[in-house]
């Protein structure tokens, strides 16, 4: 049997080779139907949905549990471990090969657990048990820095040696699609003598991956970089709104807050961090070198693409504004994670963490409004003469990201938002 | 039928006057027995527990739900919403009453569901949904500030405008009696050079009262005052374990991380918000005025006492180290929770919010290590001539709270923890 990663396999499905679904894929997401509004796991392959909790029904896919498809959320799945996920990735893949006919040949059993991508609706993919927010981009956290404190103070000096993060707000983690409600808050230009309370003025993105932990961790127990890594269940595109102004008023000393509270938009497909092992890279050379607990031996970051695109409010078309790459991350995930335990803290499966903004060296591959237009000097210029600095009511932004194969590509699809108007 | 909260009613229980728990209290707790594991809901009274999962399957409490005290969380419950909560006490305290011989007089049905207190098991009383934890004393920051920006810049100057807060780590809300691991983390001193990696040195508590959020609000959504204080289910005390030396090194620019994850603290047993409705006093005057969004017309401080208590390694008694009270936040709870709503924060049913260190203008009425002992300049004196600045390991640290009646307390019991030594 093939490695579900080899890149010669192909499916009695059709998929098109800029598809983001490929067979070396098989992202986990969570749907329902028109028809059926129970939610359930399926698996994205081409332009179709591969209803697990069917196969599971039908005694075609055994994962040691119960029912562990026919549920609204991955958790339960997660939970079994990493054994469990590449046993039924393996699973899947061979149910979807070109020469496997218990699915291709069955037309009934097609027809009910091969459902149209485009009738489904999708949901949160897992319960989200914490939601933590990196700030590991170096570029990214070079430009806010020469933006607030000026060049030679753009670092600050922990910077280099820890991955920095603060916990953010788990229960306003949406998926694509959800509209986001532009935030009121306490605003203070620094010219002004006192706060006001009023809509947001300056409503930001940030571009992230997010990775859904898949295991635990003990209360008081550390993680080496092996179990750090063995926990990562997979990868979701993630858009950390932002209000920068709520930000500025509010984040000394204890960081952000309300700025940060309003949403948290991800990807419906999760991607496995198997299927993405092909596309491991060495990460930026860390000088200093950090502390052992954090010292990697693994090529622990992605080849990435990551595009963001924004729709100002009544035009019919998305105009790019960033293209980037998740490589360029100065600490991983594996770090990221096994920082996050270094004190103790018990980690949960479900548990969500932002990679932080992914901005890369060049001007174009900018992960945030608050960069693009820096600091709102410099608008962006948009089709039909439109300028943005910061969001206005009615703008959409899209992300969308995939790593490429030798005639395939597995990507995550989009997460995309609206912003809607404050509420009065 | 008199208010549960009549200070005349008794019950056919025998309650010693100085008991936290006499009929006008009726705390819930989660709790399990030697005999049986089931965790399960239950009040405090006096020395007992009373079972309400026996009470319900004996139809003698009906709530219009199912079995939500036969549960080892009392978020089903908190979902049913305070006339639920109102009515439910009403009825226990009427079943507790000496007049009522419903229970009183049933000699097996007592056996069944008046378990001596000191038998029983408690646990977690909640699933914590998410952990928030404010800084509300004004007199604690400012000490705070004193100490690390001097006397002319003590509060910074968002502190009178917002009740200022980060998100913290629920999944190490821990219950009473568990444990506490001291945390390894990043260290640097500043006269080194660079940072290590090793156990905390300044390890310290921090005296809070911890408000449980029984209600949910909407994302995108603001809450009134009157909703907010609706939304409240009850209280419990708290001890926020801080890593001092870990937080400085790290909080620059997003807040503490590591430096909080570790563990926090609480009572196991909940009094809700009905009970301590008595002692409900105005806070401390706010100037300058709070944004509009801010303005409370409700006395939403209470008159709580609060004493803190250590127990240094190897010792047998407990010595007082403060002695303070919650009346003195200058942000009350359900400020709190309608600034942690205002940008359009969901929150949840299980959500717990810290006060923040509870320090009084006196010197006897400090809420942690670092203030008590001025960041370790003035150590403390305990019995036998034993000294303290922070924790040492084996070191145990008691806070206890209560509401003093005419001649009954509304109390909480304890959170009490020991300091194991960090994993090698």
């Amino acid at each position: 049997m093939s490695h579900p990663n080899d890149p010669k396999l192909k499916s009695f499905i059709d998929v098109a080779p800029d598809s983001d679904f490929p067979i070396q894929n098989l992202p986990y997401g969570v749907f329902s139907t028109p028809t059926s509004a129970q939610r359930r796991v399926g698996v994205a392959i081409g332009d179709v949905v591969l209803d697990l909790a069917v196969l599971e029904a039908e005694g075609l896919l055994k994962t040691g549990a119960d029912g562990v498809f026919a549920q609204g959320a991955l958790n339960a799945f997660m939970a079994l471990g990493p054994k469990a996920w590449s046993a039924t990735r393996a699973r899947i893949s061979e149910l979807l090969r070109h020469d496997t006919t218990t699915l291709r040949d069955n037309a009934a059993l097609r027809k009910r657990a091969l459902l149209p991508r485009n009738e489904v609706q999708l949901h949160m993919p897992f319960a989200v048990a914490g939601y933590t927010d990196f700030y590991s981009s170096k570029e990214h956290a070079t430009n806010v820095g020469i933006m607030f404190r000026g060049k030679d103070n753009a670092l600050q000096p922990n910077w280099l040696h820890i991955p920095i993060a603060y916990n953010g707000r788990a229960s306003t983690v949406v998926v694509s699609g959800t509209p986001i409600i532009r935030p009121q808050g306490q605003l203070k230009p620094p010219t002004a003598a006192a706060p006001t309370f009023g809509p947001c003025k300056r409503l930001d993105f940030e571009l992230e991956m997010g990775v859904v932990v898949g295991g635990a961790s003990q209360m008081g127990h550390m993680l080496t970089e092996a179990q750090a890594a063995e926990m990562i269940f997979g990868f979701v595109l993630l858009n950390d709104w932002s209000a920068r102004d709520i930000q500025q008023w509010e984040y000394v000393p204890l960081g952000p807050f309300q700025a940060k509270a309003f949403g948290t938009s991800i990807s419906p497909w999760v991607v496995t961090r198997e299927a993405l092992e092909p596309f491991r890279v060495q990460g930026p050379t860390q000088d200093p070198t950090p502390l052992p607990y954090l010292q990697q031996k693994g090529a622990n970051n992605y080849d990435l693409t990551l595009d963001v695109a924004l729709r100002p409010d009544g035009a019919k078309d998305y105009a790019r504004i960033a293209r980037t790459n998740f490589k360029y991350m100065y600490w991983s995930s594996v770090q990221q994670l096994v920082h996050h335990a270094s004190g103790g803290c018990a980690m949960n499966v479900g548990d969500l963490l932002g990679s932080g903004t992914i901005s890369g060296p060049e001007k174009d591959q900018r992960g945030s409004l608050l960069e693009i237009s820096w600091n709102g000097s410099e608008p962006i210029e948009l089709p039909g003469g439109i300028k943005r600095t910061f969001f206005e009511d009615g703008d959409s932004l899209s992300i969308r990201g995939w790593c490429q194969g030798d005639g395939y590509r597995v990507g995550f699809g989009e997460v995309e938002g609206t912003i809607l108007p404050a509420k009065g």
